[in-house]
């Protein structure tokens, strides 16, 4: 039987020791829509005192890991690429927020924004994911 | 008195977190040129139990930002891509090393790419940075 | 005197013979904000008799180029990256339109849709500029 | 019979209005692998009165796509980047090599290097393609 979006969701996130660690929450979850948060803590910071870029990469990569396989296929993550438009500064709230570009049968495109508190955009993530012809409710 | 190189890189180590958290060692540093490893560990993965898309960009990320700001001036990362080529198992050891691929007075590109243990490429980085007029040996 | 949006176009416009010569039209242009037209002609097509990359390409540069210019100094491409969504046929109407996601003193970030008549996506672009401390009316 | 390398580009050029139009010529084809050169003529400028973008990413491209296909399955181009290094000025005579990054059974990643007369790289060009189950010896 084909599982839920959040039923996938629950299946991935337990594995996902990295989207642990860094705190991220789950806000929405829905067919190829995603909505994470995460704080800024101490130990995200760069050598320039301010959050690291792996953060809203990360942020933003697996946002697009839970929204692209939502649809109940294995998704995998080929080519991604980040702006980093605003800095972000300890102790700041992200929000990161899906949108899917297109999808196909093989192939779908996923753009990520994330956003502060103050709604100022301060990454733009686009992505590509790789649709396998696994589908979810066959793994284990 | 202008800053060497690896002096630049021990002043911006100390604030950087985030790459000491992910327990990367810096291998080689010289003007724009960096190598950095890491070794990918249970809190790296990802919910396919691989790892993270995260952990191959910071650690390019962090060559990147650690070969351009070598040259002595403020370096910030506007701009990146990584397009990710193997997978990556727990325990593997990974290995970033930098290439400066054009230098100007506003603008610096970077290719960093991740080997694994076989000399695998397991990811490519292309990265853009912006050159400030601040000097690092006018920093504190 | 600051020139106005579309007396900065108009300068840009007539050395510009690449966008001539591709048949591009201008449909809107203000501060920030660029839609261009495009017929693809059959000196458009590459080895699959569909459209060429490069006419997307050009025509989602030529929105950026534009719509960056607009706000009065000169401002350069500097990185870009697209993604073909969806295959395009000899003789279909393409319309590019901008979106002004950031603009700084020295960078700008843009993203181009490109849509065919169905107002189907064909291609994402993203875009990033440098702008420099040249004033559009200072140039000759 | 499996079509060869330089069997595969002939087909393929024959269609590409684009690639001829722009005056691109073939310097070396092999498996995996393509040179091309171009001069940049009058109808190629921009609004600065140099190269358009369009031309280095159209001459990049075109490399990518023949050095794809030349494995003997149909590869499209999915995703692509391009770095603006360098001015490029009218009549210089550009030429793009390409790289094989990574090849595996659905995707390969390529990068274009493209170079003046003076060996100085004008732009730097990263893509991915998608490799069908279609071969070329099935084509007509």
């Amino acid at each position: 039987m084909k599982l839920k979006p959040d039923e996938i969701v629950q299946r991935m996130w337990v594995k996902d020791a990295f989207t642990c660690a860094l705190g991220m929450e789950l806000l929405e979850i829905d067919a190829g829509r995603c909505v994470l948060r995460l704080r800024v803590n101490d130990s995200m910071t760069n050598g320039f005192g301010i959050a690291h870029g792996g953060i809203t990469y990360s942020l933003s990569d697996s946002t697009m890991a839970f929204a692209s396989n939502t649809h109940g296929r294995i998704a995998m993550s080929i080519e991604t690429s980040i702006s980093h438009v605003k800095k972000v500064l300890l102790g700041e709230v992200l929000t990161a927020e899906s949108r899917e570009i297109s999808r196909g049968k093989t192939v779908g495109r996923y753009e990520v924004l994330v956003t502060n508190a103050a709604k100022e955009v301060v990454s733009v993530f686009k992505g590509t994911v790789l649709f396998s012809q696994e589908a979810w409710e066959n793994q284990r």
